[in-house]
């Protein structure tokens, strides 16, 4: 198991689906952040399940409990545990799937890895441990929103469900645009038409996969840690660690090996009214050597098609034995791009946040400036 | 800087493209372990340049020195300290690019973070490092052969150059038929198409991209560590670790996007020989909930068209100032995936290493096994 | 913050003395581990205050809770989540020292790295976050008692108080034996003295420190991972990041710096009986080359007296004017000696069960056995 | 195998004794520091054996060569790799010691754990690995004189050698001081004591330990990451890590156990000068709850005897059986003591540097103002 990730800003996470409680305890956010706790519960309530008629009806308040680290408001620079307490959870649901292994599903590998599984649900393989994510990540998105001199802003949304796709230059101006559709498709034309192909692939007991586009806004360039924690190798282990993730692609993706390099390379200009440095173009997606340049960071993340289906299925029991399974109970979405999105943005925090502390250590000449080390006095 | 990767079996790589030496230090490798040197050397030699007409034409023996670890060909269970020294340093070919930064190079985003930089060639940010990787992989693969009870191999080869595609289906046997053609394309009838417009593509200055499959072949179920360390989370920061890498896909990657759930579930069987839970189907890649499966894992990585062509560019210089840039000078390949071959390989293996490693300590079962603990007096 | 400790067996702790709760969440403890939630409470209940006339009068239930990693009283390979509430929580008291630094407290290192701290007793800092420790501690020991092929015990005991000590050769057979007094001095003639002593202490406003031994018995040779994590340089970190402790010594400690070395040399031999290789003096306190020789592990971890007196003080308030400081509210021990045992055999199963876990990768022949690897067949 | 430390400031050290080097990898240096490497150099001739009568007669240049990370004399923020390769190599000196287990070496531990070892020597239990420790404390020191905005000074010395002590009170100014004897005994009277002491000591074959006290002034307050990573566990751990250490107190240490806490705790203060707040006694050791106050860091290891005695001694072989055993060749020190100064001054200086960097990240104040990230533009 490996439940944390993060150097500096480090998040353990914990929780099974069907268990007591999922959460999380995040060491090294630095002392002095406020807090908003309805911002957590607002993030959290994006990721909720029951939001339409197309996500899963599992219906849980998802209410958070900040158990330390914060005081009147605002962090004391000791690690903030967030808890979430299981209130639907549901067993009996799961009876029928625990005698085969269902396809698409973690029953067969977590069974043997650790010679056992949870008994409800997926337990900790199933979605319900983005909780924890989404948490943690609305608490590094307030750490970093206080610390970045500019405004910084992760945005992300449904670009394709299937193969029915938003334009190719669509790009949202914020969270509003987005979140006008509960499909988290900024483009209504396209939303509509996703909208009727998902409700007929329910009414046939299928699943749809899709794509998701994030942007980030405000980036300083310097942050990324080559060669190993290159920013967008940090970002693809973040999104490829989500459940359901198939793919990830840095700025101009899978399109950039269909190009040359004189197609491709981002020509260098200065910004004529604030003389910094910039690109003319992004292919390279605000990532340059593993290093943020300071342009829009830009990827995309694929979702394969949700596994629990309620078509018959083959599988095998334990015994290697054939079984055939229909799934009929349990709560599950058609599509888990909509609830994915605050996923996405979640776990991009989380980089960033880890990313934006490490990179204050890069330099002499920052680390040198007295503003970087208060002396005792001015502290108290 | 995070020159570090792996948890249990852990390298730490150094080396700038023109200083003194690249390298690195393997620490968590196991002790009894036999390490064949002349494999090492045949490892690096695949990545070298100077292979075809087709790729740099920087001529370095890249003699890969054992500087501790090893005694007698075995590994002691200490560190193993690997060193290639650089012996073709120019540093003068690089005036030029060092009066503006170069498209499509981390000069901007180097200098960015750290306020300076190698003023050679790429630095730390050159191709260059990834000697370590190739010789760290090659340990790796020597430790997994040893220590894994099946026979268990990683084969990776071009599929895709720029528009010119092997077939879907291509699955080459072995090295060997990678390697019979210098741009490692398994299929001799594409690889002829590439290496064709390939050189009509360098005569005219410019540069290509493309994808690169791999296949490991006989990993156990069991190996990853969710919710962060997935397999395919470790594989795919691997990926994008490597410079010009711009996608992952696991599996049937974005092609799984556009399936329905009923399309993309593989179906569980037994083996009717060796009773071997498997799937009928691997749309999964052999990975899970983030644990390979037992079927072969399966991915594929996206490279952009080098940075370096020879066509004029518009760039600025540190002050901001237009510059228009023509390199002319440097040794630099049209076309990254030939020598990136051995590089996905590399990292592919350095991911399972460590999580071979750490899979054994998934499970009471195992652990508690005597053969587990050898007692002082079978170690003398 | 670094509130995780461990490689493998990783414990991130959480919580204030006076905010909601206190706990841990612990990644890494493998599957199929019966975990007794009674054993659990038990060790927390020999942590707690309010045990006997010379601790502190704090009165907390402390009970455990577990959130998730368990099903059924077996791990299931998962995070094991823990916490505690706090239910006794009295800010008021600590109106007075909030105006000034306590002397021998945290009070005023935490203003200085945080630029605030928690405004009710010592926050972080408190011994209050041990509960987290002590109930890792728990759950390590469970671990480690079913997955080493021979009986491994940890038994700590107060060796000195003050001036006040056991006779050098004191080596309790059990728990027991340790308990029988609450100031857990397995000697009742020494146990008396102190006590007597310490009542005095107490009438006075005053506190003692002392020294505390431990003995681990049943480890086998080959723990401790050199160069940097040898088995006793964990130890020394361990103990000395418990509250209050000052001094570790691993064998012969102090004396042995005295010694020469054909005195202090433990010469080698064979057991008549095992034939297995031990020493017939134990100086180095069964710890060689920073690596278990399977001896006795011996330790003593020396304590200051404890900070929070009732006598007049001098201090500063934040704004360095000279403060006379008399605390005569809050719930302290007289001495944490009695309370600092459980602690510390805590902080040793948490340093055992890392190194146990990892000391399983050292070595091919074990690696490469096939019981090391459960096949996906067996595993079903 | 664990040889690697530091969370930010990481150094993974390799080696064996009679291998081909030793050196490290120091991943985490800012950029822009000037290297002196004759610094380096002048460090590892302070640590080389061969300066005087009473140290080991091995001489080796100990030629230190800067492999990568630094350019023109400066830092670039990437690894730096340093090597110093081993010339007097003598491994028929070891051919009797191969035959039994040495009495207080690790040549059982090694054998017991990794089921093999190196034939020649400690390999890499052998103090020669201090070689990388050294020169990365060098590194380390340089780092932290050019981004601490007071000087900062690390000093150890000698101040018992088994029974023969300095004055209590001993404080040596300067390096000068102490490097004034070849002992590294800062007062002239009690280091020809203890000098002539070892020259008797010698001439019967036997060794002896002692004690070494380290100083750190001008550190500020505000370094060390509660609850695990507290300054002085840290700096605990580092200095048990060092060969033949068996003990460390910080502050007042063990004196501290036997005091009251009237005694102990350190009074607050204000300096009448600069207005900083300090204490007016230093027991705390300048760390208080795991964090520098400020004040002056003090601390002292304890160092058992050589263990390489030239009388004999009672051993087993490998099956064993009984061997006496004599030791006649080999070149070893009769006291580790000297040479031990610059390896704790080292360590210290390892530690200090990771903690400087980290304690950079706490708080929102210093990390929200401007200087602390610098924009692209007055990057350039």
């Amino acid at each position: 198991m490996a439940s944390h990730i993060g150097i500096i800003f480090r998040v353990s996470s914990f929780g099974e689906s069907h268990g007591a409680a999922v959460g999380c305890c995040i060491d090294g956010c630095p002392a002095g952040i406020v807090l908003d706790v309805d911002a957590l519960q607002a993030a959290l309530n994006r990721r909720r399940p029951g939001q339409s008629a197309v996500t899963s009806p599992r219906a849980e308040p998802d209410t958070v409990r900040v158990l330390s680290g914060v005081e009147d408001g605002v962090t004391l620079g000791t690690p903030i545990a967030l808890m979430v307490e299981n209130t639907n959870v549901r067993p009996q649901d799961y009876a029928q799937s625990n005698a085969a292994y269902r396809p698409g599903h973690a029953d067969f590998t977590y069974q043997a890895k650790f010679g056992r599984r949870a008994q409800s649900g997926g337990g900790r393989a199933s979605a319900r441990e983005t909780v924890a994510r989404v948490a943690a990540g609305a608490v590094a998105e307030q750490m970093l929103k206080q610390i970045c001199p500019e405004p910084i802003e992760v945005l992300a949304w449904v670009q394709r469900l299937a193969h029915l796709e938003c334009p190719a230059d669509t790009l949202p101006l914020n969270r509003a645009e987005v979140d006008a559709h509960p499909l988290r498709v900024p483009v209504p034309a396209a939303a509509a038409r996703m909208h009727e192909y998902l409700e007929k692939l329910m009414a046939s007991g299928d699943t749809a996969g899709g794509l998701i586009r994030c942007v980030v806004r405000g980036a300083p360039a310097g942050w990324g840690e080559p060669v190993f924690d290159k920013l967008e190798a940090d970002l693809a282990k973040a999104m490829l660690s989500l459940p359901a993730s198939r793919s990830f692609e840095i700025g101009a993706g899978l399109a950039s090996t269909y190009m040359t390099g004189s197609t491709h390379n981002d020509p260098f200009d200065a910004d004529p009214v604030t003389g910094q440095i910039i690109t003319t173009t992004n292919n390279s997606g605000g990532i340059q050597g593993g290093i943020s340049n300071g342009m829009d960071i830009v990827f995309s993340v694929g979702f394969k098609p949700v596994s629990t289906i309620q078509k018959e299925q083959q599988s095998v029991d334990a015994q290697g034995n054939p079984v055939t399974l229909q799934i009929t109970q349990g709560r599950h979405d058609p599509c888990v791009l909509p609830r994915a999105v605050p996923m996405i943005e979640a776990m991009t925090w989380l980089v960033l946040a880890d990313h934006a502390l490490r990179a204050r250590l890069n330099r002499k000449d920052t680390l040198a400036s007295p503003q970087a080390t208060p002396t005792a006095k001015d502290k108290a």
